[in-house]
């Protein structure tokens, strides 16, 4: 019998490869006796409503053993947030080229059939989030899985802003902003901004500054347990965009202060046995031109 | 009553302000009734052997209950290394330039006799222990408080290595080296190298490339809780020496293999109440130009 | 006899320590016998328009030996773009703090005063004109002496264009953005990108990319005689914004092309006598913690 | 009639491929007519000596027409330092694997044979000469294509100099060392040091600390017509070796002086026609994942 009995299938938007994989994965899945239902968007792009429960991701979110995200890292950092509250196992296939999340190849159903029937290996995910303050009280919060980032937004300007930790202050900034990255962000934009890389076994968050005025301003890792404050100066307020993920966006209230935390969720992380995190980054980052370590 | 009864000092060799802070200082915890004990060192140099007891550090180690270290971080980290497996805590007196560890001013008794009557914080901060192995044996091993430095020796030309994190491979290296380095050394050779800052309250290690080949060989923050396996090629293993905290060396075997783990001990490093770790750090990298934040 | 007779003053608008500069320096020019006017801002915020030529600077531009500006580096940046065409040397006066081209401290008049005498050291430094282009014609062009800087606008996604070097194709761009610095620029905004320090006397623009996708991606020196074109994919073009020394802005046309070639103008930029540009160097990055070299 | 009638070849020793390549050069070459010589490494490696000139390339680099190398590009750095002081224009044929200077590959006679006929690039190709001074006079000398490289040797410590530049002070360094860069090298181990790539068109150096205490101490580019010169703290001098190309070694004299020069020599590099630099710096460092631009 099965681990997970019934599954929901998600995907890249207006992908044709993304269509064709979902289509073979609901058929094989079926096959196998599972219970497959499809978010609405899927459900109307592979014309696989009949029968089938078909729904918002969120709505169903409470519902499923076990989501199937097809498409690329972007998809399933979008998807993974929805399911995350509700304990959901995400596991990632990608449409033909390895990602850092979508690490099952679309023609390997083996490694996806291993999965479901619980052989597995299941990572938790440290997620954030972000709140704007005004008055003392969360006005706003957005969850992020890669990384939250305070820019400059509409200006050619610096924009200055003050990092405290924990209660106690940490640094002045003059720079283009801020990202605050997790371990799974530590190779996205983190990585661009000078990040270093992040094991996602380690309990931690990079505040990595964006072109800061002052070179000594380096990357930071600290605890995921601590809280980071950010204190905008008044002139910089009207400047500024939060993004989380680069899919959803904050704006700062006039107190100018943003909190970020880590979520009370993680993202449960599925991967087929076997799966060993050194060789995506070695795929990824063309670590040693391809080669076998000896 | 004072929390510690038994304290040792010892310092910066060959340096007049170090040795007349020393005397200041055995008189003033004596005045409060201290017992004071000097490592050899210290006491030829300040001719305080006179009814107390001197000896080497190592010696003095098992029977104090606290140590003061007066000179420069490098003082700190050579006397923390012998005293951590006796659990020993430390204190660090600069010579009037704040240190990252050596961060109370010897003009500031006040808070010296704060610290001695128990009014202090500690930090447990992680040492790393780095093994050369031959036939799967360990033939050599030396503590490490700031980092282990895999570096080319005696040669013009990059070294070569595979790092293996868990018994699983990592990547393979073409550079002049490797830094191993702990929270506390991550502000130290780590920096210059290009790695991030890590706050010591963080359970991690960051592996930072020495000017690497493969310009995505950026620096790794992993748990310290991993084993880091180094298998230099053949080739390479007469052109490499293994360095902790640039005061003790290491040669490698014929096999090549190195080992960093985290020393079964850590250093309990003692500060005055009120100490921030951000506050020193802002100071020690002029971050905000000096400026108070807001 | 002075070797400039006809002197113009400006300054940073609402400070009030550069409007107490100006009048100092307006009594010691006259009494030097030199005649002496101001840009209409300056004009009236020391009310010394009486019986001087005041008016815009462009328009004393065509008219002055030389123009002493009063500010920080912004300011004169702003005023050397008006009188370079012009021909006109540029002496920059601090407000007490020393700019990378405001270099004489508003205590020394005697700096001033041998400048004035013609006792005084000329650089010809590297402007660019930043061009959008069309269908093939240039429809707007905006002048830079630090950098021109193409950027994402609006958006926290990456932005995706190609760089083309004298025809050549050379780089395709996933990334926030490029900076294209002269060597004046290269210790402002182009340092904190990444890009490297440039003598003012090498005639040659670094192309600094901003958070770029691929690691690889880095700075890059080219001549100053070569021609960089940009050409914007169509999806991009509303997401970028083009700004020239972070004080003028330029928007794509639909065709996403732009153009970055030296300036036929370049500043002469004056100096008092034993100016050394690594003193200015070394004072503004702290090299060698302020210890005189041996 | 081609344009070049006598020509060497030289090659990277005990490469079984570099060997055949070099036989089928030869035939080819005689079958157009040539006259050609062989360096004795390469006569005795093909056996090739029967009626062709064979000797130390030292020896044949005053009569000869063309060098062509075969091998990788650490060969040719090798070869063209000989040949260079002789005006010989020097090409580069790779083993398969493109490098940055053996461009051509050993498949395409057709783009040897039109380089012999005279259809052909030839760039110069700055050089730098490091001398070791004692009492201010030369008795060391060593020619670089790439670099010449400061560092540390025999010691973990950091080391500590100074740099001047056209006998002005420039900085005071403490670090592993430092690698003074042609537009040729800075692809090569500047890069890795975190120097800036130079268009091989600009005439300048980079200067590039290997990690540098002093965070602000960044690459700095400077004309190639200055004259640098490293003063050593006494301390430091036994502990550093001066690196020319990663090949020849010089060793400081008490003194603790060593000048960096350009070269009075340039090398001729020659590529067959369309040879684009960007297109093989795209190739060799995989900007824009190899997608062909738009």
């Amino acid at each position: 019998m099965p681990a997970f009995q019934r599954i929901a299938i998600t995907g890249k938007p207006n992908d044709t490869a993304v269509i064709e994989t979902i289509r073979k994965l609901i058929e094989r899945l079926e096959d196998e006796g599972l219970d497959v239902c499809l978010d609405a968007a899927m459900g109307a792009a592979t014309e696989s409503g009949d029968g089938r429960d078909i729904d918002d991701l969120a709505s169903l979110a409470g519902h499923i053993d076990l989501l199937i995200v097809v498409g690329g890292d972007g998809t399933l950092l979008h998807a993974a947030k929805i399911v995350a509250p509700h304990g959901v196992p995400v596991l990632g296939v990608n449409r033909g080229r390895l990602g850092f999340l979508v690490d099952v190849s679309p023609d390997r159903f083996d490694e996806i059939a291993r999965v479901v029937d619980g052989d597995m290996q299941v990572e938790q995910r440290l997620m954030l989030e972000a709140r704007v303050l005004e008055d003392g009280r969360v006005i706003a919060r957005s969850p992020a899985l890669n990384e939250v980032v305070l820019q400059r937004w509409n200006t050619s300007r610096m924009i200055e802003f003050e990092t405290w930790i924990d209660g106690e202050p940490c640094n002045r900034h003059r720079s283009d902003g801020l990202i605050v990255s997790t371990p799974t962000g530590s190779t996205a934009y983190a990585l661009s901004g000078g990040g270093p890389i992040m094991h996602p076994g380690i309990n931690a968050v990079a505040m990595v500054p964006i072109s800061p005025h002052t070179l000594s301003n380096r990357p930071l890792v600290i605890s995921a347990n601590s809280r980071i404050e950010v204190r905008v100066q008044p002139d910089s307020i009207a400047q500024i965009r939060v993004s989380c993920d680069s899919q959803s966006d904050l704006t700062l209230s006039p107190d100018g202060r943003l909190e970020i935390v880590a979520s009370p969720h993680r993202l449960r992380l599925v991967h087929p046995p076997g799966h060993r995190y050194f060789d995506i980054l070695r795929a990824k980052l063309h670590w040693g031109d391809g080669a076998p370590p000896c």
